[in-house]
């Protein structure tokens, strides 16, 4: 997989269209009126066996009677027709065909056949493919000026790159950098992926040197793993934006489920997190700050400036920025100063800083560059209405003026009568600054280049190795589930297996008299809980069958005596464990998914991740920081420090059996479900108290 | 008040400018130039001393040399002299003023001065007044063309009126409905409100005819009581689309803070609740719902059919919708037949029906037909991508024909390039279609005419009035405790008032030996629970210092003697308290809010309101739907049904808790703070076992 391989979808000499027609509302005569439109710089072969000309160039009865050399083919005639047609394409030497043609593995067996076919004498010449069932691909460069896409969207070069896996997608965002007046780099919808992958396409964006900033749009990931690595590589040296669908119905499915089968719908989030690419859950907000990235310089932090000529929308800004998680410090003394002399009386010399509605190019210059030069601002936001009484012309020139020198990012909320204020309007657009219609959305944009900036630059940790673990002994216990033709694992199985691993678990035990319980409980050690088991007894506690923190064995003499004479039941025993004093309740589980390996859980145990879904969950093999940021995402995470008089627990401990857990899943991909629940923790100890392991 | 009462500002038939310039970038320049632009039917009067003409309509030194009659007066001259010509008005007969100029009771006490002194002026000639520092108001109606208003925003005229409390948000929302070619109706900016206030204009809209749907932004509100009664009696009859700025910082702050304190931010949020107004957080999504209810019906219910003609957009306004609370139910078995005979053989004949890319008019006109006919679906969601090789003109004429009839509301996401396919695009915008660029806008704008509508319909319920509570008795310890001079209650006085408004408290007493301890528990009866009480004992659960479901004295004996060998202090009491086996721990609360009178709260209590924040307020007086509601409303609801084995709790009960705490606080409005915190409650009994009373 190298650019090279790509290379002819974007960079095509010359197109032929195996399918080209004369009616003016069909595939077969837009993608040639794209292609004239934009001006393609190389020829293009109309291939039609019943006319001289399509829109004026020459057709040819086949692809074969072409006179030159013929790189990308597009095939837009029915399906049954498409696997010739490749084969003509080999013996002619194509080196790249996009197939728009719909109606191949999408409509069932007949059409996975035909899908086959066409890729197997792809394969024989060489050619790559991209599609069936796709719009095609767009390179701006004025170099190629390759429209080779049947869409109507139209475009200006520009740096933003898109691969959308819905055509539709990918239209609407091109349209939205169209209306927005934004440049487009390359596009590419590859339909079925039948061939060319979404992977393939992204590492050829990631090598692309004129593209800036990604738009990725996915329905489903076939081969993760391939995904997980490109986007990493690609991720590290640009900003990879990223939207999944069916991402909040999914969401809503898996809040309903339980355990291990919380995860389902997290995935693709989870694959992003992982892989450092930026998630956006709204097409709108994905779009917008694909804008910023384009032309805005990436900011070291998350602290704005706010400058604005206008109140309400300044305090709407505000609160939006607040809750994306920036910050808008105070500005400094010195700069209260100096704008102090530069700005009008009425101004109020603050973060945010109005500089008022009368106030005109020189005051909007002096703030934009007190702001720029305060160490303690990594941004800056911009509230721009357009007074009828004020000289726009030269605040816009101003503005456009510092933002060129890309010191720290500007993004704008803009508010104005676009048509009628149309030179302000062009000064701010050539001088790239991202202007919004809205301060919600302004905000987020700016927001999205700081979570870029931590994304870019955070602690991946490093995967421990356990020098302490007991592989074959694991071993030995799976291959003996495994020749029993078992799935779920007895509790014996699954306790050595933890014990290989050196996860800790519960010690308990049952007895049936006082002194049975009284060995048993010197066995195990002290503390301990007592609890009355018998069918009789639902509610334990109730009823007085629950002693805790006994520490002695003549405690457990009294204990055990007084539930017998209280209880009176003919089936009582006696459950007998370790007690942990101000223990809190959590849960690990994990869960294989198809193509990716397995998603561990984090989370409080018992009523909280019942009522509160109060779990987290990452993509195993997970880091020494993935895992104590797991401990740190819970909304509860407040209970694992000192709480309402009780300690904190020991997180490193938790931590660490997130990471065991994480090398015994990885050591052993047959695992399918594994659950620890509930676990114990207190400041010194933590345990498992129950286990269960599903291959 | 009464809509007589701002008539002059809306429906003006004469305007002056008092301040009027013929320097172009001045408000004095600016407001004749769009009232001029839009052709206000009636005259003109410029006033200003030194020129005999500006825009070539006749200027007037004083507003006492007009020779007709003036009805409406703009001021936009300084402030020191704004008092005066104040007077003059008067003195000649005006009826209503908007003063533009700013730099009154914002800037301080000089300011405030002023305005006093302007406003008694108008006072006395019965002169009402907008503003000051305030853009004005516009009337879109042909018949006035009342643009009294100095920004730059364009409008046709409409059915959506706005009125903000902050002229630029008020700017940027007619800037977007003017983008969006949507009409407007009426325009308030009435910045300061020193005599018009917002409920007042907010009335006026209410009574307008030409109104369909109000858009209200506010920053503050400052006769809330007012507000509440008018913001009622107007979004009974009209829906009233609002947004308060402040809120997402309000709400973090709040979230931050302890019971009691929880309410700050969420105030608002409750008025519009109460008061029956639709809440947007955001800008956008207010605008594009104003969008949608100007020109759709409101529908029945949740229920949304989908049609497209691409897949991508789809998916993704399925799962806005769907996490928006709107449902998409399976078409009829009746309707599918019809479908299988009018669509195209790849259309997916389901919800959503994707009618494939080559869909044309026939095809989409029977999918909206069908879907309209639907019992089961109360709106339709469209998805309408152009493609170029359909006739999407047709298309948009079939989409226009359907919705003009009204039936059920039709909302679009509608892509495509709207230079290029202008018709398409008109004919969908005179059809009333709202259109959007996002399947997720769409499907916010869809989802708030549901909301609409359920809010429309819902039961608000009852004030229930308890004749069994003992008002004087309570009257006589608030008394007591006010001559003392005292603010926090003591617990005899809270325990007092609570047992006068019926409000159930456990049973609880102190005992120091065992003797006393069967005595204690004899009067309180059983089940008991029985905590150790030493300054020694600080985690008494820990060191068996608890006794639950204790069921007689004999078992008072055994557990008292058993905690006093045991734990050996010697100021060990034993606290003896009513037990509620199976309980849950809730929280009740009231805050006292300026204005407002008292927010109501109710959560879990423990750590679900410390960590997950996990209470819900209403404002006082609670209806007994109100009261319901909040017990249904919280994160962990399903923690008061039956669940882990556990009976549900007795909801009925806790219900009414709420509804005499909130009595007590009617009768008592001198209640600053009110905690019950802990309540247990079971299936059986519902008690406070701690409370607290602020004054």
């Amino acid at each position: 997989m190298n650019k090279d391989n790509l290379n002819y979808f974007y960079e095509p000499k010359s197109i032929a269209l195996i399918g080209a027609s004369v009616k003016e509302l069909s595939i077969g005569n837009i993608i040639i009126k794209n292609l004239v439109h934009y001006g393609f710089t190389g020829p293009i072969y109309p291939i039609n066996p019943k006319v001289d000309e399509i829109r004026g160039i020459k057709a040819y009865p086949s692809i074969m009677d072409v006179p030159g050399e013929v790189e990308l083919a597009h095939i837009v005639i029915p399906p049954p027709f498409v696997p010739e047609e490749v084969e003509n394409c080999g013996k002619k030497g194509v080196k790249a065909i996009i197939i728009n043609t719909a109606g191949f593995k999408e409509m069932g067996a007949e059409g996975q056949a035909l899908e086959d076919d066409f890729l197997a004498r792809a394969k024989k010449y060489g050619i790559r493919i991209i599609g069936p069932n796709c719009q095609g691909t767009i390179n701006s460069d004025p170099k190629y000026n390759a429209y080779c896409n049947f869409t109507f969207t139209f475009y200006k070069p520009g740096s933003i790159s898109i691969v959308a896996q819905s055509g539709g997608v990918g239209a609407l965002i091109m349209q939205v950098l169209h209306d927005m007046e934004i440049g487009l780099r390359l596009y590419s919808s590859n339909g079925n992926g039948s061939d060319v992958s979404i992977s393939e396409i992204l590492k050829y964006y990631g090598e692309d040197e004129g593209t800036k900033v990604i738009i990725l749009y996915l329905e489903s990931l076939s081969n993760t793993k391939e995904f997980m690595e490109v986007a990493m590589e690609v991720a590290a040296k640009k900003p990879i934006l990223a939207i999944s669908a069916g991402r909040t119905e999914k969401g809503a499915a898996a809040s309903k489920s339980h355990t291990g089968g919380l995860a389902g719908g997290v995935t693709m989030e989870l694959i992003f997190q992982k892989a450092g690419i930026l998630s956006f859950s709204n097409l709108e907000e994905i779009c917008h700050a694909a804008i910023a990235f384009s032309s805005q310089p990436i900011p070291n932090g998350s602290n704005v400036g706010m400058i604005t000529n206008t109140g309400g929308p300044a305090i709407i800004a505000t609160d939006e920025l607040v809750s994306c998680g920036m910050a808008m410090p105070p500005i400094s003394e010195k700069a209260k100063a100096e704008l102090k002399l530069t700005m009008l009386e009425q101004a109020s010399i603050n973060n945010p800083l109005d500089v008022v509605a009368t106030a005109g190019a020189a005051h909007f210059k002096s703030a934009i560059e007190v702001m720029m030069n305060e160490e303690q601002i990594d941004g800056i936001y911009l509230t721009f209405v357009t007074p009828p009484f004020v000289d726009c012309v030269s605040v816009a020139k101003e503005i456009a003026e510092i933002s060129k020198k890309q010191i720290k990012p500007i993004v704008c909320n803009y508010i104005t009568d676009k048509q009628n204020w149309g030179e302000t309007s062009k000064i701010l657009a050539d001088g790239g600054i991202p202007c919004f219609d809205y301060p919600e959305t302004a905000a987020k944009a700016l927001s999205s280049l700081s979570k870029y900036n931590e994304i870019r630059s955070r602690k991946k940790g490093s995967i421990k190795t356990f020098t302490d673990i007991n592989k074959g002994k694991a071993k030995a216990v799976f291959d003996s589930v495994k020749a029993q033709g078992k799935e779920v694992l007895t509790a014996k199985d699954v306790y050595e297996i933890l014990e290989a691993y050196k996860i800790p678990i519960a010690k308990w035990s049952i007895a049936k008299t006082v002194d049975e319980a009284v060995i048993e409980a010197e066995k195990i050690g002290f503390p301990l809980v007592i609890k009355a088991d018998s069918e009789k007894i639902i509610h334990k506690s109730d009823v007085g069958g629950v002693a805790i923190n006994i520490k002695n064995a003549e405690e457990v003499r009294t204990v055990v005596q007084n539930m017998q004479n209280k209880l009176q039941q003919p089936d009582l025993k006696f459950f007998i464990q370790e007690f942990l004093p101000e223990s809190r309740e959590l849960i690990i589980g994990v869960k294989e998914e198809e193509g990716l390996g397995h998603l561990i859980m984090f989370g409080m145990g018992g009523v909280m991740v019942e009522v509160y879904k109060d779990v987290v969950f990452k993509i195993a093999p997970t880091t020494d920081v993935e895992a104590n940021e797991m401990l740190e995402n819970i909304k509860s995470a407040a209970l694992l420090n000192d709480f309402r008089g009780k300690k904190g627990i020991d997180k490193g401990k938790v931590s660490e059996i997130l990471q065991r857990i994480s090398t015994l899943v990885n050591d052993f991909p047959e695992i399918k479900e594994l659950d620890l629940n509930p676990i114990f923790a207190n400041e010194n100890r933590v345990c498992a108290v129950d286990a269960r392991i599903i291959m």
